[in-house]
Formats: structure tokens, C-alpha cells, sequence
């Protein structure tokens, strides 16, 4: 039973959202990932974030760009917490995906990461099942233990070679 | 029986949206007017725009601000033009509305107008109405007469008065 | 007899407004396409934009980047609809062209799409053009329905292969 | 035992703030609302941030303006879901704050609502807590048909005033 | 027999333009000025720019808001100088009006100042036209010195009082 | 003796800026191009600038990006007019150059061209000399009149070609 | 003899501008405050910020709005620091202000601090002059701790008040 | 004993953040550089922050992207100056970056450069330094004196080659 449900607008936001599945394979939480348009499948659409929280989903991640309303529209039909993940676009970089997401009205919230910041959804929506899984919160905390040795290994390795032989090594 | 319908996400919007009902009755052309949210009542909302064309509605007037997604979901649903208003928002100006209605998705198009600019959406109703009705379009035609002379009066007067006396008369 | 006007100011912008043209051959719509510009042959505009309703044009499509000012005097001309097509620029992404488009002052609406919504433009003139037309109405409901049904293959697809393999095959 | 934290940098954002607060009344959520400042006492901030999951804090709202840094900060700290309001600002409208908040490097996810979005973070907030909560799931779909019954109750009244007079009782 | 004419698209943006008039004034230089809209009566607009030459005009300063056309309009139609003013607007602060105006593609160019600088606009076209014309070159240096004597006088006003009690006098 | 002088601030921007020289070798103008820095050759830019009348120079083309003062402080010392190139940049596209050239204070006008428009700046250029020069009033018409004709083959041959071959040979 | 010039363009910056002077008054720091304008008196400026280092100053502060030139012209002919204040505009907020000053090109910084943030421009001259100060060191360390406090007895205020009695009270 | 510490939040902004350093040695300033994150390791960065004027730090140099907290959380801890370096993002092109450092609340400056501007960084560290430091005011001098002589010899040889000739050079 998945715990998390990851739509994106169009299969082109799977290179971008795929991070947020590989986030949650490192963490265990069972998910499911399908390509879902508001927009052009709206009866699918309203189908699947009405039926989510009976089927056990209790997040979901929505990334889509441009006119974004995905994230949004998951978040009038579905109960529990959406992330939206606004996806760059070439002419805009973005900013448009951004305000379709965040700039919510009053009632229906969206928690919006970066743009383009799948790996960030999958975190922010394991920290949200960790409020209640004592054992998913150390994961989460292991993990940033994880980022915070990466870059300390980086400022060694900075510190030992110097930023020539450093940016030679890049 | 409403040839346009005119929706506003929020009752907020009904200063600026009533401009486009204004204009309607100046052209004869009938019209339905309400409040609606994608949003906030996702099952009415999507019972309205799946029996509007039934109901003989032709074209579709949805204005709405911020995360402004009424007008994308409308034209998700209902397969006849849908004319976008972006409302003016008090932090971004109305940038948000704009991006959010006008960046849509290959195959899902929303004919987006000036931000505020429900009058104009109103006359670009006429004008879709008018392509099958000769009456409409002599309408259409004697508006745009009657701006044009409203602007000639303005700058005989402005030749007469000269500036000065102008501006203190406006 | 073409119902539907293609214009653009440059051929640069031919990659682009081809896709509306390829559009409304796909809906079986006549329409005539040519490059036009507003600033470097008014004169030939003038004419161009003001005998159009009399050969049976009923919806003009004007596709113009940076300071895009085609599809606003356009619509100062021709009473039916004018849809606009901004045009992406290297230095601003398009903001400059959308702005130029959409922003028009009370009385000359312009149906703006997104920046280079070229085919976007050709449906919502099919659109307006099937208000009164049962057939092409139709027409659009099955493009809309593959539309669907392509998203709904991808969906499938994804669910059968998987994200990894889904990616290799993109 | 506070259940949210709710932190401001500045008690000018006071008067928007207190509608995450009222939120949390309204769901009975307990919760405990400081001034706290990342930059003017970051020790205190630290020890703060740092101490909330043991004192059993399982949410974090943190809203600021312009180099907002205060959300960033908790989430480096604080493991469990953050969320973060941007406040508008006089001179860049809240975009400021928007992107200092929203664009969190890959690992430290803020949970990001609009500008000014303080009752969204409450709701936000209640989600988040009712995935290990049954009764607080239905008081939050309860708040959410409270706000579908008022547009009802607006739309109403619109068709039987008609919005001349709908305007002038607003 | 004016040397300049003053354009504008709206009377509302006559309290802006009145400026270049007053500074017109001030060098002595002959100018008319009318309120003319290339959107609304494009063909009095077409006849106004293509006579201004032969009646002796030898700059235009044109001034509009939003999808401001009227200046790029008359630099496809009057071959001498076109001095452009970008109005703000109350959306988007007029950032629509400077992109409408200075982002004129290659062979017709506007001479673009700052948003609401009508003031410069008349300077501009001192300059233009004092090219040829020594005595008006004595006035343009007269005038900045006048500019550089009031700030020395400032100075010296802020020296001498403090800036307490300059702010007080303010 | 040169009538125009045309500055850059750095050779960074010659690629753009001899569009401007090519267009004055196509009207027969004399200039002198250089490369100058108000920033880190001070003294040698205002001896440059305060000297240029006497030299015979009548217009001064500027060139700049980023925090771009060269124009501006051209039009602080030469009281000809001066025309402003804003120069794109490649972290915000050139709406740095562009707001730093164009919103100068009252007093102190720059005639500011498109992001990279320096063809058009030789252009305006041309056109500000020729209100005291009819022939070069005749060469800016030929030249607009090559525009024009330009864009007639470009529409023939889009007309003979049709759409898919014109991309073709493109 | 002042350590610390404060510069401003014109006296409309004056209640923004003090700011620095009372920061800077209360470390006991001398300084000097003048209108000057670097457009408007280009040789007063250039004898000004020439003569500074002669006569002592350490740190120039500068404040201007829109294109905003003068803290780049200090930072050209004075080679000490420079503080730039970008003060807010009507039309676009500050952020043509922001960009004329932050973006310099490589060789001449601006210390940029926020839009209208002349405190903290006062505060960073402060801190430079510390680094050779012991005394001035821990002048600014109390006046860090002072802020501290600040927020800590409001903190206080609203764990006593509650936020409705504190709201009421502001 | 380094007088300044270069920081920045990720090793993928050395190759920007190198030039600072380049800088420095040019004047033979000692200087420390490290990778170190506000984020990924909060109580690393609290420590070294809060530990740098004892070992002898006199400025700091960060360099940041995005929501970009580490220059900002330096000036809360460390009470000399802070110079902020907002580091380019492909999305928004490092606008949310430079928002994010300069627009700190009153009481905690940072001394911001331009977008990627970390050589003028080392530059402006150098003129703190040369306060108390005549020799290396000199060295600062010298410096630019050099920048000086590098446009004036691409002076001389534009004049000399002409632009055809130097741009095949280029």
C-alpha cells in the first residue's frame, strides 16, 4: 500500500521528479508514480486524488510547470498534506510554475519546495510521515548526518589540495 | 437561456467582473454570473463546466487571482473558447494571476486578457459570438465608433481648453 | 475562402507559428498564413488588417516577439477576434512580448495564449469558430480525448516499465 | 504540550502571523507562538530550534521578510516538517522574501505557502498532524466544507441580489 | 508651426506629459500636443503620423501605458525622431509600458526614458533639436546648469541647518 | 570630422556595438568608436566626454551592461543627445543594463534603445542628424523603404513556398 | 575630520539617508553629510569623491534611486570603501535602484545593502572602521546585543500578553 | 593568520568563488577558504562563525546560491564585515540569490557584490583591510591603475586595427 503518491503534469517532468521516488526508495516508504493531467484527463484526475486517501496514500507530490495547477487541484480534493514541485520552464525559468503553485488562496495550501526541487519533496514528505514513525525519524536524521559528512569531506579534500589541484579533480 | 457565463473564484473579484456583465448587457448578449472556486468546491465546480455547454452557454468568462487556476480547470472541462481575467493581487500586482491563466498547456488554451481587464473580456465574447451573427457585429462595430469618438472629443477639448484649464476640469 | 488569418512579424518566428497552422489543417480549417510586420510596412498592414473581415477572415492569429505590437494593432482594425502568440526573446525570455500582448487597454481586447502557444492559438480559434459549427465542435472534443488517451498510454507505460527503464527509452 | 512552534522574526509580522494561531485554535491544536530572530540572537534561535522535537514540538511555522532566513534556519536545525510564510515586504511586494524562503538547497526542504499565507500554514500545519490523526482528518475536511458552504451562501446571494446590489451591501 | 508633437493615448496620462509641454515651453520651442489612440482611431492616428513631417514637426514624444503601442506605432510612420514615455501602471508599475516601448525590433527605433519621465522626453528633444541650432544648445546648458545650482543650494541649505532641521522644513 | 561618437565599456561588447558603426557606414556618417570605462578610467572618460562637442561630435552612442553608467554619465557631461545600448548580461538577461540606462533622474535624459539594440541606436542616431540634413532624411527612408521590401520577398516567398519548404531552406 | 562621508542624490532621500548619520552618531563616529549629484554637477562630484581620502574620509556612503550611478562613481574615483544604498522607487519598487548599484563590473565594488536600509549601510561602515577599532569593536557588539534584547523583552511581552492584547497594544 | 575567510555552500561555487582568492594572493592578503554549510551542518558553521575574529579573521567573504543563508548567518555571528556573493542559479538566473543576501533586516548588514561577482569581493575585503594599511592602499591603487591601463591599450588597438580586424583577433 503506497504511502505516497507522486503525479507529475507530462512524462518531460520525469527526469526532475523521479529524484523525489529515489528519496523515498532510500528511506522505504512505498510509493506509486503516474503521469496525471488536470488539465487534459480531468475525470482520471479527480478519480484518483478523490479515491487516494482510501487507498491508504497519505502525501502526495505533485510536480508540473508553466500554468501549474496540478499541485493546487490535488489540494482541493485531497485532505491530507500536497507538495507541489514547480518544474523550470524555458521562457520563464520557472517563476511561473512557482506563483501557480505557492500563490494559493486562503483554505487550501499547497507546501511548495523549489523549483525543480523534487529530492526536497521526498524529504519534506518523509519528515511528514516521521511525526508519527519514531524509527523514519532517525532515518531522516541519519540521512542529513549523511549530507553534513559529505561536505565535510569536501572542505578536507578542499583543505589538503588546494582549489587548483581541487577544481582539476571536478 | 445564458449565451456567457462569468465566473469569479472569490466575491472579491465582483468590482472588477461586473465590468464584463456591463458590457454584455450593452451588447444584448445574456449571461449567467456567480461565484465559484475550483478550489474551494471542486464537485459543484466541475458539475458547472462539464453541463455548461448543455445549458447553451458558448463562451466562458473566469476570473480569478494568485494561484488563479478557475479559468485552466474551466478550459479543462468545457471544450468552447474560456476568456481568462487576472485579477490584481496587493503583493505581486496581479504577476501571479497573469503567469498562473496565460502559460497553459499544449491543448488546453485560455484566452487571457489584460490583468484587471474584465471589460475587454466582455467585448472579446461579442467579438466570438459576432463571428456567426452579422447584428453582434455591427454592434461590436458601433462600440468601437463610440471609443473612438469619446477619444476625438477629448482632444478637441483638449485643443481648446488648452492643458492647463484641462486638468483642472478633470 | 480562408476563415482564419496566420500572421507573424518576422519569418524568424515561422518555427513557432507553424504550429498553429498544422493545427487547423489537422481540424480540416482554410486559413492563409504570411509575414507581416506593423512597423516596417504599415501601409500594407493597414490594408491587410482592414479588408480581412471583407475576404472572410473570421479570427486573426499574430504571433510577435520583444516590443510585439502585431497582434494589438490587429486587433485596433479587425472587430472579430485576434488571438496573440508571444514570441520567446533571447534576452527576456518573452515577459517583454507577453506584456506588449496581453496588456491592452479597455475596448481592444486581445485573446492572449502562452509564450509561443502557437498551437494553443490554433485551437481556441477553432474554438471560437466551432460556437457555431456542431461538427468542428466534435472535432475538438476528439483532439482533446487523444489528448487524454495519449496521457493515459505514458501513465501506463510508466506504471509497466518503471521510471529507470521509462527514462532510457525518452 | 506545544504540538507547533510558531515563530516570527519581527513582531511586525505579528498581524499576520496570529492567523496561523487562530487556525490552530479553531482544530484545538496546541501550540506556542514566540518572536525569534536567526539573525539578531542566534544563540538563543539555536538553542531554540534546536530543543523543540524534544519539548514535543512536531510542526514549525516560521514567517519572515525580505532576507528571509528564519524558515532555512529551522529546517537546518529542527528535523521535523517546517513550514515557512514569507512576509510582504514595502518595497519588493513579498518576492524577496518568497525566494529567500522557497529556494532551499537539496536536502533542507522548507515547506513554502504564499506571501502573507499565515492561515494556510495553520491548515498546513493541521494536515500534517492529522495523517496520525483520525478525528483531526475530519475536523479539517469539516473546515474545508465550512469554506465551500460560504461561496455557496455567496453565489446564492449573488443570483438574488444580482451584483448591483450585492455590491453595495459589500 | 510646431517643431515637436505630444501624443498621448489617454487624457489620464496627461498630469505625466504636461511635463515635456512645460519644459517645451521653457526653451521656447513651438509644440502641439493631442490625445490620439493608435488602438482607437487608428486611421486618424495613421493620418496624424504620416502628415507630421510635411506639417513641420520634427520629433514626436509619445506617451502610453500597459501594451503601449502609440510610440512604436509612430516610428513606423514618421521617419524623424520618436521619443517614447512609458506610464505607469498601477498593476505592474509600469514595467509593461517599458518593455511595450524600448523593446522595438532592428530598423525602427524609440527613443525610450524613464517611466513617467515626460520631463526628460521634452529635454530629449531640446537636445535633438539644438543639434542644428546653436542658441538652443546656450539654453539646454543653461537649463542643467539651473539643475546644478538648485543641488548646490541644497547642499548648502543641509550644511548650514543640520539635517534635523531640514527635515522639518521639508 | 566625426558627428558621432560611439562608446562601449568594454570590448566584451564590440560583437553587439559595431552594428551600430556598420549602420552609420550605410548612411555615410562619420564616427569614432573606442572603447572607455567611466569606472576605471574616470579621468580619461570625462575629459573624453566634456571634449566632444568642441571635437564636432553631435550624438554619443553608449554602450554598457550591467550596473551600466557609461551612458548616463555621457549625458551628464555631453550635452547633445546621448543614446543608451543596454548590453545583456548573462545572469539577468540585460534588465540590469536596461534599468540602470533608462531610469535616469529628471535633468538628465539617456534615448534608450532595446537590450542589444545598437543598430537601432545607429539608426536613431541617423535620424537626429537628419532633421537638419534632408539628404540623410531620403537615406533613412531608403533604408526603411529596404525593410519593407525585405519583408514583401520574405511574404512572397512564404506564399510560393508554403510553409514546410520556406523552414526548409531556412 | 570625518571618517564617514554620507552622499545622497537629491533631498528626496534625505528621511531614508539620515539613518546612516544616527547609526554612526551613536558609535561616535564623525561624518559628513552632503547632497551631491553626480549627473547634475559632474565636476563638484569628481572634485568631491577625488578629495576624499586627502581629507580623511574612510568610508563613502552613497544613496540613490533608479538609475542609480553616484555609489558606482564614488567607488570609481575613491579607493576605499563604498557603501551603496539603493533607495526605493514609485514605479518599480527599488529594484532598478538595486541593480544600478549592486551589479558593478569586475574592479569597482559597491558594498550594496538593502533597498532603503541606511542603517545597516551605517552599521557596515561601523564594522570596516572596527577592524582596526578594539573600541568601536565592542560598540557594535553592544549595539548587536541591544537588538538582542529588543526582541527578547517583545518575546517576553507576548508569552505574557497573548498575541490579541499585544495586537491591541502595537 | 588568515585576515579573511572564504566561505561558500557548496564546492560547485568554487570555480565563481576562486577569484576572491585569486584576488587576495594578487595583493598578498593571508586568507582561509573552506566548503561549509548553514544548512548541512549548523553547529561546523555556528562554531567557525563564532570563533573566527579570536583566530584572527578580519572579513569574511560567502558566497551562496538560491535561498542563500550563509553570508546573512555570518553577519549574525561574526561582528565584522560580512561581504555576501550571490552565486548564479539556472533557474532564476541568481535574482533569488542576490534577494536573499541584500535584503538583510536592519542591525546585521551584508556587504553585497554583484551576481558572481566574487573577484570585486576580494577587492572590497583588500579596501576594508587598507584602512589602517597604507601600503595596502597603494597596492588597491596600483591594482586599478592596472585595469586603467588594460581598457586604454584595447583602445589603442581598436583605433589602431579597427573593429572588423580586432573582433577576428578576438
Amino acid at each position: 500500500m503506497s504511502k505516497v503518491g507522486i503525479l507529475m503534469g507530462s512524462d518531460s517532468d520525469l527526469p526532475i521528479m523521479k529524484k523525489a521516488a529515489e528519496i523515498l526508495e532510500g528511506f522505504g516508504i512505498e510509493y506509486e508514480m503516474t503521469v496525471i493531467s488536470a488539465h487534459r484527463m480531468p475525470d482520471i484526475f479527480v478519480e484518483y486524488a478523490t479515491g487516494a486517501e482510501a487507498r491508504g496514500v497519505e502525501v502526495i507530490i505533485a510536480g508540473a510547470g508553466g500554468a501549474a495547477h496540478l499541485p493546487g487541484m490535488c489540494a482541493a480534493l485531497f485532505k491530507l498534506p500536497v507538495i507541489g514541485v514547480p518544474i523550470h520552464t524555458k521562457t520563464l525559468g520557472g517563476v511561473d510554475s512557482l506563483y501557480s503553485i505557492v500563490q494559493m488562496p486562503s483554505g487550501i495550501p499547497v507546501a511548495t519546495v523549489a523549483i525543480d526541487g523534487a529530492a526536497n519533496a521526498g524529504i519534506l514528505a518523509a519528515q511528514m510521515l516521521s511525526i508519527g514513525n519514531k524509527e523514519l525519524r532517525e532515518k531522516v536524521k541519519t540521512y542529513c548526518q549523511g549530507l553534513k559528512e559529505g561536505v565535510v569531506k569536501k572542505a578536507e579534500k578542499l583543505n589538503t589540495l588546494g582549489y587548483e589541484e581541487y577544481l582539476k579533480q571536478m
